[in-house]
């Protein structure tokens, strides 16, 4: 039902294939050939299961709203289930997505990818697997605090005219609060689970991982954060592959109790149309975050990924004023302040 | 009245100093020594003489709201004045700003200016000169739509350490519509205004600067344009100084004519909440393509500059549902279409 184009799209140079909608959910997307049990099937498990019991808690919470499910496949190799609850009663956009997909990788696209390897000169196509769940829910009530996570698993092989170089694997991830507001035990008690995840694993992830988090959600043309941050983490492979997966799983399985506490106690809390707009103001940098800096959605844009999974994560409103300065001591300047100067929660 | 970081903030690779509020409007940004009747001296009349007209005609048509002073100067050389309307009884956020910036621009902030230059390998600090008028008008009726213009002049001279360089110089800007819902007597006339101006010039002017509004103006992720055009140009110094500087005065000129009647015919058009909706949608692409695409956006967000003064292009407010279809047919349907396949409007 959308206006076809008269002409055909220009192809991108760096273009990954449209994707096919689907009208089943297959139980696996990885091909047959594949072999069970391998770490590629266990992260498509465990990001499935997740999707599963993430989207339970928020319809259970909820109370009104479910999710739509889409499903889609790549001819070149994989697909995904997006989810999307839009206008329940407590959200008023959740988006849960997963995605498993895998091929040839056009050189320019593993470059964009790994910027940092722009100038390897990585000769031919480049066989890839990438599969992860990523979220963004967004509340309705100015107290009730939007949450993004993102898990995600990569393997590339050796380029199709190199075949001695070696496979390389890595993990990513994360799950961060963004408050228009700030009650203490809400963040305490999010930045207190995303700890014990951490230190069932490794005493320096939680730090380190924390760290990172405020520095990956900098919006740097505002000179602050996003939100609270949590924890997030990019290319890990310095670690055993089983703990890895092992840690990634746990940090999915957190999602639930770190963040529905907290809808609990704030989705009924009365607001006026002063903490609106403060919502909505944060709302509008949470989508500049988005568009201009996150690695996720600028890759995507670029590489012609499923534009609605990606832009999911906008939320379904946001507010731009020219200027705004909140008051010194507010509780809005008190939010902009812990942007601007990350602070140590636990 | 923001919070202050508790760390200086980081010096950015690609800088332009921070600016100055100042109290009181100088009669010019440019330095005494600067000769009179130049081309910088008379493109900066051009430019405050529109502000002053394009400000007062929007105050007139509004009968409501008025303009918000903010002048600021650069301690490196220049200055703007930047002129807010929000919450207006006609326009919910109609900024029109000027600028007349000069000094010595790293060579970083050249290359990301000047994208197809990044191989010349230019040696020092390049001295520069910038000015331009940049004006978003967005309206409050979904009926009525969002004007954008911008005049610019630049030159710059040879590097430091390369004095034998030529000095050069260019113009560009453009003026075009972007409306939720086509009335065709609006975008005919529109056109037609614009198409005058070019035609006392060249008469390949419109044919050519209407085809590059529709490039440029082009939401690659999305495959559509986000609105319905008008006139674009670029890194013009392809015509004599003095016609250039006349036809940019002339487009300058013509702002108020072309979109003022506009306005006038559209501003009290009952709507229903569907009709505001969906001007809030188109809200949404018009975010995603200054933040993701627009050369000044991400040109200003990349350099330092002034970020209130940039990102008041922004709506007050926006929307992103999603995977949304217009219904085949419908009058948002309608304008999906012509943001995908552009028309001949004249």
């Amino acid at each position: 039902s959308r206006p076809t184009p008269r002409r055909l799209m220009t192809p991108s140079a760096v273009s990954i294939e449209k994707e096919t909608p689907e009208t089943h959910r297959p139980p696996t997307f990885l091909r047959e050939s594949e072999t069970r049990g391998d770490v590629r099937d266990r992260f498509e498990k465990m990001i499935r299961e997740a999707q599963d019991s993430v989207c339970q808690a928020i319809e259970a919470a909820d109370g009104g709203g479910s999710f739509k499910e889409d499903v889609w496949s790549r001819p070149g190799g994989g697909g995904g289930i997006s989810r999307v609850l839009q206008d329940g009663a407590v959200w008023e956009k959740a988006g849960v997505n997963v995605s498993v997909v895998y091929g040839v990788m056009p050189p320019e696209a593993y470059r964009a990818a790994n910027p940092s390897t722009a100038s390897d000169h990585k000769p031919g196509p480049v066989p890839f697997f990438a599969a992860g769940i990523s979220s963004v829910l967004h509340p309705k009530n100015p107290f009730a605090p939007t949450l993004h996570f993102n898990y995600r698993y990569f393997e590339t092989d050796a380029p199709k005219d190199a075949p001695g170089a070696p496979r390389s694997w890595w993990f990513g991830g994360g799950t961060d609060l963004t408050p228009a507001y700030i009650f203490e035990e809400d963040v305490k008690h999010f930045h207190s689970i995303q700890k014990n995840a951490c230190d069932k694993f490794d005493p320096t992830f939680y730090p380190r991982f924390k760290k990172w988090c405020d520095d990956y959600f900098y919006i740097k043309h505002r000179d602050e954060r996003r939100g609270l941050g949590g924890i997030f983490f990019d290319d890990l492979n310095d670690h055993d592959q089983e703990m890895l997966l092992a840690f990634a799983t746990e940090c999915a399985n957190s999602v639930v109790p770190a963040y529905i506490p907290i809808i609990e106690r704030r989705k009924d809390t009365p607001f006026t149309d002063r903490h609106k707009a403060w919502q909505q103001l944060r709302r509008g940098r949470y989508v500049e975050f988005n568009l201009v800096y996150d690695r996720g959605t600028t890759f995507g844009l670029k590489t012609g990924g499923r534009i609605e999974s990606i832009l999911v994560s906008l939320p379904l409103t946001a507010r731009w004023e020219y200027d705004h300065k909140p008051e010194p001591g507010s509780e809005e300047w008190k939010l902009l302040d812990a942007c601007i100067n990350p602070k140590e929660w636990i």
